[in-house]
């Protein structure tokens, strides 16, 4: 399987994951190659709206480059939504961080399963933000 | 051209159309196929969120059926977003209709480009609505 695929799927499975938990997401029409900023996920609760940057890894840290972190954070604030990221590290749950709480690298942004677990939520914790 | 192309095409034309006049704009993956109730577009301009179905039409007249309808009112309601119609019919500008505002008919509901022309906003006027 491709790498576009698999993050397609990642997507997929967490767009399942909040309708069946009574949250609105879909996944945005080309979002990896759009000429405008955009999250790969919208989603909401009614009140809340929130643009969701989907990552996957076998590792215990991803990187992200300044580039994908802009684009969210650029989107987010013309639509009206909070910026987050929706991580899975290989076999965990997912987690969900604000943009803002990424650690700054030298060259973008970075993750680690450490940092998911202090500064990030699981998932039933996501359901429930106010 | 196939008939889901050209829907794409409209909807794409309509996205950068919304970019370039300082809204927020992006197509919904797999819209039309979604398992789960999915405008074509969601927009924002950061107050305001609006839920799009994009038609075209080479008629004077479009029938939308009550799914269509649904679909998109449901999707609102959870989103926290308005349902508007784009329309364009053949050679004519962009009009944006309210689902409320379509005429009802025995299988679903209807737009005349008579009903697009009273009860329907163009392009700019949509661009400004509060």
């Amino acid at each position: 399987m491709s790498v576009k695929q698999k993050g397609i799927n990642a997507e997929r499975e967490l767009v399942h994951k909040l309708w069946s938990n009574g949250w609105c997401a879909h996944r945005i029409a080309g979002s990896g190659s759009s000429r405008y900023p955009s999250p790969d996920i919208i989603a909401a609760n009614g009140n809340k709206k929130i643009a969701i940057e989907v990552k996957s890894t076998k590792k215990d840290k991803r990187y992200f480059s300044e580039e994908d972190i802009s684009q969210i954070e650029i989107f987010s604030e013309m639509f009206g939504a909070e910026a987050w990221i929706a991580l899975r590290f290989s076999r965990k749950d997912w987690f969900f961080i604000k943009t803002g709480e990424l650690d700054k690298t030298k060259k973008g942004f970075c993750a680690s399963l450490e940092l998911a677990r202090k500064k990030g939520i699981v998932f039933d914790e996501f359901l429930r933000i106010e």
